[in-house]
């Protein structure tokens, strides 16, 4: 069966749309459009009713989650070893990375735009707006300084945490953040779009 | 090599802390105080550079976040069948739960009392103090009405989700909220907690 892929472009949906393009995998990518809150539409609460991108339809049912899609595609086309399902510490390593970067770094970004969601006062909405830059550079200090391994995230070879890292670094220039400040993550950018999947997706995103 | 497992009573440390005891790992438990800041001492950034629990200390490297040191036991001691390793599909419908629960759960509880992560003005962290109930509630219905397959989070088996679920819906009272509010999370708790390893850890992190 064809997999249904639905995103949202430069949401954290383009790391799992990434690796979807990478694999030559048989899907068809289908645009939320959240400008017209189309994750709220009945046909989209159907299908994720988190009302959230990324969302992979499968024969089996329906997934969710980066870092659960991200683990499943690398499972799942392991010629690509995009992840290390047979050692358990390697694996581990990784899920840690794919965790940190859904647990903290998207949700400093998230403070700066969906305040709302922790606070309904529009003042705290805005002190969040206001710091949420200099979380994400103090994330980003972190991943120049100890996670980025190099060439790659975790090493010498391409993992699930390298679309993951350029889709959150994505987002930083919306931010005010030169990424140039970080010169190693600056080049790991570069490095993904010489990879042909990276290219044609980060231009379906807009990138 | 003995495991080395630090740990803050009733952080989200205690999931691990349930599995390192229930597939009888090799382990020494270091309880962090928070109260003195020992998370931020030179000895503990040794260890954990981020200054945060749970870190378990591995003959061949440090391991951090829930999600990924849950994965790590689940691999290493496969007798427990705590995750369906070898089903790709299954093992990311698994994922995706303790994915949800470090992004969405655990950042919901983090507003209560951390919002200085987010925001510098005091009166936005009220703000943020003030919804955390009710945004942990929302979760919890959520749960009660569509994650908890039953008997166990994922169904029929006991996986590396339920004691996530346990620890997360262990600071619902904190948060003045009455866990009898959710009948199926209240009655996962009791059945959890006919668990040996359960009771005992639980007792262990003061609950």
């Amino acid at each position: 069966m064809t997999l249904r892929f639905y995103y949202s472009p430069r949401s954290c949906a383009l790391a799992s749309h990434i690796v979807l393009e990478h694999v030559g995998a048989d899907y068809e990518a289908v645009k939320v459009d959240f400008t017209q809150k189309e994750q709220q539409s009945p046909e989209f609460l159907a299908i994720n009713p988190k009302g959230r991108v990324p969302a992979l339809v499968t024969d089996r049912g329906v997934l969710t989650e980066t870092p659960a899609i991200l683990l499943y595609l690398a499972q799942t086309y392991p010629d690509y070893s995009l992840a290390p399902v047979d050692d358990a510490f390697a694996l581990a390593e990784l899920q840690a990375v794919n965790s940190w970067f859904c647990s903290t770094v998207h949700v400093a970004q998230a403070h700066f735009s969906r305040g709302y969601r922790w606070a309904d006062d529009e003042a705290a909405q805005q002190a969040m707006k206001v710091k949420a830059p200099q979380v994400m550079a103090e994330c980003f200090d972190w991943i120049e300084r100890e996670l980025l391994r190099g060439p790659w995230m975790m090493g010498e070879g391409l993992t699930i945490a390298d679309p993951y890292l350029f889709t959150v670094g994505s987002w930083l220039a919306g931010d005010g953040i030169d990424i140039a400040r970080f010169p190693r993550v600056a080049a790991h950018r570069e490095r993904m779009l010489e990879l042909p999947a990276v290219r044609k997706i980060a231009q379906l995103h807009g990138l």
